[in-house]
């Protein structure tokens, strides 16, 4: 059975995944596109895949829909035939080798491309501040390209993570502009978390506070690196 | 004097520069924000300031408009009091020491965050190939941070810039995912320019061809990088 109409209760329930509201209710968000669909089924954590093809087979749960219910689902502007709704995972706390921070990075796309390079340097864990942009934001999901079926994910107050990441022998380190050790000046531990700010303030002091050092990237005459890419040169360098 | 209506016919023609075609004609293009008209003035590239504000005072031609005649000049929502009109710089193509070049980039916020990368770590210059995205775009030159005065930038043919570049002893390293060298692997040189590729299909094959050498970033779990950050990497270890 195909759904050919948006105003359909099932489509309007789909709805609701767009926002932030809808996503928590439910646990579970929205993902565009055969990439990222695919990325789900193989995580296990796809519980219905959304599809104009009606020749599309699954064990997963499926809805088929006409073009015009995908074009009011879809994200994009182009729909392309492939939608699921994912389950969020429910990751606790983690003590491992690497991980990366989020105190307050607001740019979606920022979030996303650095789950991307965290992913793709061995990092297996991705920590968002209380104020952190929303993980399941469409925008960070597609800029992730699959990393968050890979990484764990948590969310809370750093004011508490920190210290307990502390207790258990992860070195913490933060990022900052000046008054820190300049990258190469680290140590590298076993077990190591970095700490990224937001785009325009970097990182809170009161979270800065709480790190074992703070590095900075040498640069020159500009006042600092795309927070994405400093996330990425850091990770390059203390990849496992 | 205050301009108050857009369809006066200074705003009319300022609006043309919002359009390619505009500023090719015109030899020039606009700029928002207080930041990125600063910056214009120290490099003495201001032709004209736009404010809202009447007690702004300058040696360049200041043309002020209402909050209305901004709202409607201004690239974004929330339109800031400074606008200006910049003149393009007519650079020639330069054999310096680090050269960043684009083989077909085509996202505005790729190359404006890889222009602020190139500046940061001592590269002077950025050329583009014929179809990389346009550098006078308002989303490239917001995420350039200003690195568009300090750079040279040179627009063309690689199959004829590469070619020059060498014969003047530049080294040309391409980027791939696979079939190249590791980062670290690369001898480095007095002079060195690094291609960075389309970011759906990387690097055209014709271009990877006339590279001296090709490097690839060792990464796991996750196709490939942003190319943001894969330029931040590579520009970050070859830095002046």
């Amino acid at each position: 059975m195909k759904i050919t109409s948006s105003s359909n209760k099932v489509i309007k329930n789909l709805m609701k995944l767009k926002q932030k509201k809808g996503r928590d209710e439910t646990n579970s968000y929205l993902v565009d596109g055969w990439h990222m669909v695919e990325e789900a089924m193989t995580a296990h954590l796809a519980k219905q895949i959304i599809t104009t093809d009606e020749s599309f087979m699954s064990d997963v749960d499926t809805l088929y829909v006409s073009k015009e219910v995908m074009a009011k689902l879809s994200f994009t502007k182009t729909p392309q035939p492939f939608m699921a709704v994912v389950s969020k995972k429910e990751d606790q706390l983690q003590l491992c080798e690497r991980t990366l921070i989020f105190d307050g990075v607001q740019d979606p796309g920022n979030v996303g491309t650095m789950m991307r390079s965290a992913c793709a340097f061995g990092f297996k864990q991705v920590i968002f501040s209380n104020d952190s942009c929303d993980l399941y934001n469409d925008k960070t999901l597609r800029s992730t390209q699959g990393a968050i079926y890979k990484l764990n994910t948590y969310r809370g107050d750093l004011q508490e993570i920190i210290p307990k990441l502390k207790q258990s022998e992860v070195k913490v380190i933060g990022s900052a502009l000046r008054d820190a050790l300049s990258i190469d000046q680290i140590t590298t531990s076993d077990k190591m978390a970095f700490v990224m700010g937001n785009e325009g303030k970097g990182m809170k002091e009161e979270t800065l506070a709480l790190c074992d050092q703070a590095l900075y990237i040498p640069i020159s005459a500009m006042e600092s690196l795309n927070v994405g890419v400093a996330a990425g040169i850091i990770m390059y360098t203390y990849r496992r």
